[in-house]
């Protein structure tokens, strides 16, 4: 007898990070710094001392405490999840029902669709003008014509590098009655989150992660934070104890360092500011180069005449970035990195 | 305005694990040996020296690796995932389409039903008669009368802790064309595993877990076990980076240890038969104990003439058991944990 594979997993594409080994990799926009380094003792005695033959806490109270208080909000809207990625799978695949629409964006983080197409809801696509910016009014009228019950954007924008202001969010949110689901992943960059916002609002769900500016994404911890009535719902359709013991230790030891997070923002930042400004020189030499985008994030998005050929030559010398159709999507790594970065690209595009 | 919470998630029950502090634990059928303990230091040393920043290996080629020595199985069979619950949940979700039939048992896991429910299924269930035991022709009988598209069971079965032999899970696997998902959770304490057989069959997955024998429920890693095609398909589906790089890492140490599990397994069963012995004989002087079932497991299940009364005189006595309608499930504890459960059972039952 022969077992057959369903329609929607037949010829499902994964999503395929670059692997390989690469010297220079800013394909996965990582921060550069290491930052458990300085208590990674601390991290080893703690994992070392667990009950491992016990379940973890399946609310993750001590860790979710710890989250709140770092970002000053309430632990009891606070739900932690296998990064990000498990929360986005959770939220498309319950609340949402077979059939409902999801509202997403192009260019935009490409797990959202996926998700959603494998979950069986219809996927709406709202392709951003050249500028890439959002116009809240433009996603408004989508939502309205579309019926979507869930809007699912990154903000600032992964892979565009830009940011949506928060009162340009809060028109969305507040101009209509389906989630907005906000995936603050790289707002730790920048300063317009709407978190604080979930209080008054009970159709918004705002998502962070330890994988970016925290520096931990061998971790794969994330947040959803949402009004009450959202995080009791997410807490009941997880699975019972999704987040493990390691996780949840070390997780608890990385949010409760008071200053860390501050330093390795503004370091990073610098890294970025000078990655930018690189860039902007080159592009102003390099007719290959057709934008760089200004960036709120720990990366630059550049527009290319053949971003393809540009991303294949770049590996050929070891240096990984993130190619994606018309653009590259680079990490701001170390100031080495950045800079063997823009000395291989230019002579690439000699 | 106001957002309102579809029918699935409006009155989701979550899974309710026991919380609160009681002195002797034996309601989630943890392991009583901390298996890890013995390279504590090693884990830590490892867990401490890990890339934080980095993403992990998205498909834990290693861990696998490691998993497939130990049950001497071709790694490329191999997925791992956050506890079997993940893949559970990747099974339904994904090897499903909305409406389809899943064909569960009762009394089986309650999770399969669970999730099944959650991502729209149609969860048809097969009841067990009084002996507990399954039957492999009424099953097949009910995979084709229900036209199920997935069967999804424990063997030995949580929580009655019966279990079927190889042959009989062979005769379901060959007399159907639907996927055959066999939750082997609890096979390290028995030996009637088709692991092997997913070679031959390709409509049957096996799960495993680390969290039973392996005594390292804190880590939560599971891991499937198909023929190629399936497991493709499953490593499309789960999220990229699903298995953390801590987790990766300690599973990897835990199932490296050669003697280790083997010597685990040997002195829980040994505990297990104490366990039962005892229960034996206090069931032959109290009839509030209607059957104690034979055990392949590292837990009892009891029928008790009044469960409920008997579980929550436990509880006030520092002892947690599991309650499930007419039966207690009792995990097989260390020898004073053991003796306690018997000493208060018995003068509950006075």
């Amino acid at each position: 007898m022969s077992y057959e594979l369903n329609n929607k997993l037949k010829d499902l594409i994964p999503y395929q990070p670059i692997s390989g080994d690469y010297k220079i990799r800013l394909d996965a926009n990582e921060s550069y710094i290491n930052l458990a380094e300085p208590f990674a003792h601390r991290i080893g005695n703690v994992v070392a001392n667990l009950d491992f033959n016990r379940y973890p806490d399946p609310y993750a109270a001590k860790l979710c405490r710890a989250f709140a208080q770092r970002y000053h909000i309430d632990s009891e809207l606070v739900t932690a999840g296998n990064g990000s990625d498990e929360l986005i799978s959770i939220l498309a695949s319950c609340f949402l029902e077979k059939g409902d629409t999801v509202l997403t964006m192009i260019p935009d983080f490409s797990m959202y669709a996926f998700y959603g197409n494998l979950y069986e809801c219809k996927v709406e696509t709202l392709v951003k003008s050249e500028s890439l910016k959002i116009d809240p009014d433009a996603v408004l009228e989508c939502l309205k014509n579309t019926g979507a019950r869930m809007l699912l954007f990154s903000n600032p924008c992964n892979p565009t590098s830009i940011g949506l202001k928060r009162e340009d969010v809060l028109k969305i949110v507040t101009g209509t009655e389906s989630l907005v689901v906000v995936d603050e992943a790289y707002m730790d960059f920048w300063d317009q989150s709407v978190l604080d916002a979930v209080v008054e609002h009970d159709n918004l769900l705002v998502l962070k992660t330890c994988s970016k500016a925290a520096g931990a994404a061998a971790i794969r911890l994330g947040f959803a934070v949402a009004n009450p009535t959202l995080t009791r719902a997410l807490r009941a359709a997880k699975s019972p104890y999704n987040v493990n013991s390691l996780t949840q230790a070390v997780g608890e030891i990385i949010l409760s360092e008071k200053n860390l997070l501050g330093r390795c923002v503004k370091e990073i930042l610098h890294s970025r500011d000078e990655l930018q400004q690189a860039l902007d020189e080159l592009a102003a030499k390099k007719a290959d180069i057709v934008t760089v985008y200004p960036s709120c994030t720990n990366f630059i998005f550049l527009r290319m005449r053949d971003a393809k050929s540009v991303y294949e030559a770049l590996l050929k010398r070891s240096v990984a970035v993130r190619w994606m159709g018309d653009y590259l999507r680079i990490t701001a790594g170390n100031q080495e990195e950045n800079r063997t970065l823009v000395k291989e690209l230019g002579s690439i595009l000699q």
